[in-house]
């Protein structure tokens, strides 16, 4: 399936860094709901470079939906986002050097050359543009069932984050930040240590932390489609994602059972956890508590210092420096695709599980 | 698709703890693989529980291929293994509190009552002996074109093991190993924590590190069948893993763009890295250098220590106290298991890119 | 992939002629559906060769539940039927000249001569018992939601069966003959001329025609997945069917609109057609009529005359005159196959469509 | 996966008749392969309408190229054709009657009234000219590994076209002509009889029959993907295919085995078979003769004469009379649609069998 995720409701990408444009096809959404073109807009804004922490190259992110509107909702067709692609300058790129950390050799021997490389082509985060304005109406239609993500930067630089206290106001505040974290100080810290590392020609990563609420209990399969796999199979598609975990996650790892399982409770009539450890997926099925997962985000590998390489043909080590416009951290940028493929993902899981119709839009709404 | 995993190479799983028998379906694996009964058997016997560190329940895993294999090799066409349930005390399990940590609530929401309880049914770790001797037939196919996995217990109940230095040599010391690390020593030390875990009526966790070496270069997609999409994917689906992280994972998101990035060199007129921070895939494609991963597993949810929790029906809060044989730690015996589920994906990864032929075996051989 | 058909509710088949046994895995059937095995018994011998008109192989296709079942009913994880081959007679088999119409010769090439040659291995015929034991759950499943199924042999040997006038009653009657046909006469006719065929060592084709009533409108999906196109892919893969039609079929093809289109009436309150010239589905979405289809048997290939053949080396032509046991006709054999996998299709369709819930069984039932 | 084809070469369709545009994205699809633009237009040109026996609707289908051609050949990453709607006038529609043979009730069902209902909207034959262009790129693909494919209109109106009796020469032919005909003056007389049928308010059906040369044998597999599937899988989603037949289809249904079996032979030193009753396919793999298969294509359901039909609200009989601009047949136009059709289920049967790059281009050409 390549470039498309998902089986009832599918995403496909397509589209290069430098070609005429990037979009996607959004597949089986439910009928009816209402496409907020302001959403889409609002979450463009949050992927969009921005100031000194980020590449000077600047696109509108102007877009257009191709099919699959009509009168301001989904029709259940198919529904394509295209981006064009404005700020290119494809005389920044050349087939020079491979760039460590991307995927130039690797496209190199899978495509025997052919791929268009400039600006990394279709392994570039531009696509990720057009996963997000889909992700948009994906957002758009759990919000409908009372379903929200929300996404922080939990570290970056080695910089912590606060923990989420309070989800239902925070998710929202962080789902206005372009660089969405709980403690604004800690965030403050962060984008300096950005800004020292842009200076030394360096780049810096970082982890989000992901929390979705009002996900209804009994979604994802035993062996193989847990809910946990789907997720992490389309999380792992994320440029520069290098690790993926639920709940305590990593750290389960150093507990103890009694202190990892979740006790169960009764509130109000209905079976609940205590804790969360489990990051509300017991045996890959969703439990009705917040699911909870962080990503790993690896540090840009575009940076300004000098770099030991090969040149495209293999033939040569050579030192490679690069030119062109590059962001010195890319995971307070990752944070709205992240919550975009995370709200997919469950779009697919819930109409798998209830039905095509589930989603659907009421025609009074 | 559920219980299945795979597009071009699959495999199925079906069975449930306490019924007649648990089974893996393989299908689409090359024809012409010789079918080492030896090998499945040793593999099965490294899941198997052991001496005072596992449950008391004692399988043969006697096991019978009904189909696929023909004069030694495989046919080509679905391969089917069947190990019967031997030992099942069905009088230990009754529908009794929800077990914290365990699927019991999530099947009871999804199943709606219909699920077989018994032991954790269609949830137990027993079916991972189906996924086990499926993986046998692929880590024997992966051999035959010199691509071999190994996998080492990195740290268990807070104790860390060594890292790879030389690969080559380690990873077949590994597979022999009932407790596969790379010091004997931290071994043992870890053994003496998973006992004391017992003692205490509780268990451990821990985490799995897995190295690929022979895997070729250019194998996996963009956007959204990455390498390590289809790898985590899978890996989701093993009991107790919750976190997966490639090349230095989590660790990766604390580095700088120079510290993680991996240099390329010439190597005999190769392109290789010098490093391997990013675990042999770059833009989700293989790289030519030794894939590298890591799992955490949490410690086994079944403990003998009470328990807070709820009846079945979610009527009263209640405290539980667990009967029956259960595992301290199960990660030394869940390595074999990430081991077939990596071999599984890798076949399937192949088999997609270079045909269904390439893993074919040869005639003479 | 491959022996598996379907995305919410899934099959998969495995097993060959003359090895220890065929089998299904029923996933992503809905939990609590009371599994007839009585239904099963009685769907197995209407597919079991009979009487002077079949091949003397006598199966008792004894089957036996792995998994999947708890207490009587579908527990909702995947339901594995065994089918021990039991009067397997290897010596009337050996690698010889290639069976023209067999899949022989095809099998050699895909699999390079490791296939299980014995008796067509896994092409045999003998595999659609394991794929009518899952059927037989799938229509038991349909039956609790209103929704038949039944074939009758059309045409057999040049002579027509009649067409249906009273499905309601019709459909229960075709269920329970050995040999389906609308009119007995034509049924005894068309049994004269297939022992003729016998007599001449020849053997004889027919057509089936497929009725299912109850179907809910708005099933299916435009571009690629129509209802047409997933009955036709699966139906496509019962051996012998050469040929699939809907509703008037290749015969629509000769008439003109006005004859052609079905008229919409209102039939108490409810939108209907006037006619069913379109079988059915409309735009690859089911209408709410019956849903009508056709599928083209071929005769047997295996018959008893001298014919012109190949080595299976491809060395030397040779003449072939086959031993064995062959049935001079399929089509009335093939039906149940039929009506086993549209069921299973539609379990499918309706999964997708409404969910996994929708066809659960009922407690109380 | 609804509107997506294929698991390793896909395409997936989007668009509506009257929306901004109609499109594909062309998956997997192998790198270095010559896009030939004069060959997408002139493919498109034969979909087109034209003369009197089509809708007045003049689109000049101009196209874009939007991703994954560079410096004129494929890359190997999604390569998306965006095909504006220059010629809409939805004044011409407005959410009438319930146009009988048509989706517009199905679609209502579906999606509860959500769907772009002008001109058929996504079910629209509007969207087979992005089918049709991105067929054009694989038929370019297969060529290169000298497989072709033809169509013609095998019956039109009740007049049967000549049989194919020298393939090599008339199927080059058959790619050039608008009406593509083996008989020149049949298919005068069956335009003809489009003509008479326009005159009387009319419509007429016909017959495609499609032959592949040069397709290698074992392709193809077992339960349940078989060619016959994959090729009736897609092929059930050209509008107004009604049925698909292999070889001589329903016509073996009143053959002998002795007449239906195809003999082998050897012809210099190669296993072919003296005839092809079976078009080129045993056990649902290609034997490397010419694959044939014939689909039906029903009458026009948009026609001037007066019809009996329903309110959209499915609240009251109404007397229909379409006005807008319809084709009195639609069987020459499908041709091409057929082809392409073909040509990427082909592309995609072929990448699992042999990899992904067994299409890809030579630098040099």
């Amino acid at each position: 399936m390549k470039n498309t995720f998902g089986s009832s409701v599918c995403v496909s990408l397509f589209g290069e860094s430098h070609g005429a444009a990037v979009g996607a096809v959004l597949d089986g959404m439910a009928p009816g709901i209402r496409v907020d073109e302001e959403l889409i807009r609002h979450q463009l804004s949050l992927r969009r470079p921005a100031g000194r922490i980020s590449t000077a190259r600047r696109e509108q992110d102007a877009f257009e939906i191709v099919s699959g509107v009509f009168e301001g909702r989904t029709t259940g067709t198919p529904l394509t986002i295209l981006i064009p692609n404005a700020d290119t300058r494809s005389g920044d790129y050349r087939r020079g050097s491979l760039r460590p950390g991307h995927a130039d050799y690797t496209a190199r021997v899978k495509y025997h050359g052919f791929e268009d490389y400039r600006g990394g082509g279709h392994f570039s985060g531009r696509i990720t543009a057009a996963l997000t304005a889909a992700g948009a109406v994906a957002i758009g239609a759990l919000r409908n069932r009372g379903i929200r993500v929300a996404t922080h930067v939990a570290r970056c630089a080695g910089i912590a984050d606060a923990s989420f206290t309070d989800p239902e106001m925070q998710m929202d505040q962080l789902n206005m930040m372009p660089f969405a974290v709980l403690d604004e100080a800690k965030g403050a810290e962060m984008r300096t240590a950005i800004e020292a590392a842009a200076e030394a020609g360096d780049s810096v990563g970082g982890v989000l932390e992901t929390m979705v609420t009002g996900m209804p209990a009994g979604v994802g399969e035993p062996w193989f489609d847990t809910l946990e796999s789907m997720l992490a199979h389309a999380l792992f598609a994320v440029p520069a994602v290098k690790g993926v975990e639920f709940g305590d996650g990593f750290a389960l790892a150093e507990k103890r059972g009694s202190e990892a399982n979740d006790p169960f409770i009764l509130q109000n009539g209905k079976t609940m956890t205590r804790t969360n450890h489990n990051g509300g997926i017991n045996g890959g099925i969703s439990n009705g508590m917040p699911i909870l997962f962080r990503c790993a985000v690896k540090p840009t590998p575009s940076i300004a210092l000098p770099q030991d390489s090969v040149n495209a043909e293999g033939t040569r080590e050579e030192k490679l420096t690069l030119a062109g416009r590059h962001d010195p951290a890319i995971v307070h940028r990752a944070r709205v695709v992240v919550d975009s493929t995370a709200a997919l993902v469950l779009c697919d899981a819930l109409a798998l599980r209830f039905g095509t119709d589930w989603l659907k839009g009421d025609p009074a709404v």
